[in-house]
């Protein structure tokens, strides 16, 4: 069984599960694969507030018991829909925090996967620009892993991070995450990082927080591959729990 | 806790999933509610095959297994999105199943929400054409409890419902069922049912089988009111666990 930590956020856990039965080779319901998806956002302190250091709540903690939970209902293999709570200091807690329970899940990293479909996928491509959350960008979760395998990582200068992308994703009124959907608004700012990645050399931009994928859609935005870690998580799932269910791309 | 048995089929728990969300007041992550989705599809037989006696493995103890490990992950009310499941040789086996392992677990009936949403928000509508699986229709799901509250409902004649609503849901080709979204042919074939039901009478319609919101999305179709029974039951879960949360219609 596939098991989602999904209410971070809730409409990336959607989409993860979305992508879960898209990505699945079924023609009736008894063809999908089993998944239990738990959403307890509540108790999920914001990752990006954590990694600013504006609270001292680890959200490593409730996911952690999240996933802990969701082993109970039988799941082996799990991930987590946040690129921002793939930072080191809350992943890295949430993985001892599974060994000190003796857990048996299978924790999938998303972004190692990004890196892993990056190589497969599109050998070609090496420099990746990488759309996400303040947090994401000022812990480096994604240089830290793609860096070490060969890619140079370029992300958008903080005060763009700050005026266009950090807004599109958190603002109360237009952002993603109040909506569920991509307003206008939030779809324009995030182009403004796109354009910023792609005359800066990025040659592929990885859609690094769960939310922007409900914006961006197509393979490709403004001429450059668009790389959704949704998608690639998604199919690693699968692939991880049973491999001749994976649909081929 | 939400509960939802999400395997029958897994795109209708995904829609409820999708509608809870959608439904809640929310400008945050940490806003929406606690949601348990478990999608176990393999384990329950298909609703319409049993109750049209193709097979004599009643899908009800699946589900009631499934219904108590919800209860366990800490669900106090729990949703089928499957009309056919409401099916009384079904529903009324879960029930018992509940109540055999003494479960607190408050499991709500889709279709008398469907009943208690039309008398309140409906209240000029009185000839109902309800667009349903075999299983629903010759069992008469919605009839059984529409009727008693004073409504008129007619189905579609048993010829129409083999050769174009059937496989618009189950067609391993262009079935909403295999495909996860509806395909043109899927869609046409619905819409004959359509037409159909508005000739006899109909004033609204039901889309009594969880795989057809996913074709008919307007509030209206042909001139005919649409209830869509998923919308209902999302609506109606998340007042039972936090009406404030409840978005207005």
């Amino acid at each position: 069984m596939i098991g989602i930590v999904a209410g971070v956020g809730p409409y990336a856990g959607l989409d993860l599960l979305k992508k879960i039965l898209s990505q699945t080779v079924a023609s009736r319901d008894q063809d999908h694969l089993d998944i239990a998806s738990l959403s307890q956002p509540e108790e999920i302190a914001d990752r990006t507030a954590f990694l600013l250091g504006e609270t001292t709540v680890n959200p490593a903690y409730a996911m952690t018991n999240q996933l802990l939970r969701l082993q109970k209902m039988g799941a082996s293999v799990a991930g987590i829909p946040c690129n921002t709570a793939h930072a080191p200091a809350i992943f890295g807690r949430i993985q001892r925090g599974l060994e000190e329970a003796g857990s048996q899940i299978r924790l999938l990293n998303m972004i190692v996967e990004v890196g892993y479909a990056l190589q497969r996928d599109t050998p070609a491509v090496n420099c990746i620009g990488v759309l996400s959350t303040l947090g994401t960008a000022v812990t480096a979760v994604y240089p830290s892993i793609l860096e070490p395998l060969g890619f140079e990582v370029i992300t958008p200068e903080k005060r763009l991070l700050e005026d266009a992308i950090q807004p599109a994703i958190y603002d109360p009124v237009y952002g993603i995450k109040a909506c569920g959907y991509a307003t206008k608004t939030a779809r324009d700012k995030l182009m403004l990082g796109v354009q910023h990645l792609k005359e800066a050399g990025a040659q592929a931009i990885v859609l690094g927080c769960t939310e922007i994928p409900l914006a961006i859609r197509d393979k490709q935005v403004a001429g450059l591959i668009v790389i959704d870690p949704t998608l690639i998580l998604a199919r690693a799932l699968i692939f991880a729990v049973n491999p001749q269910k994976l649909a081929t791309q």
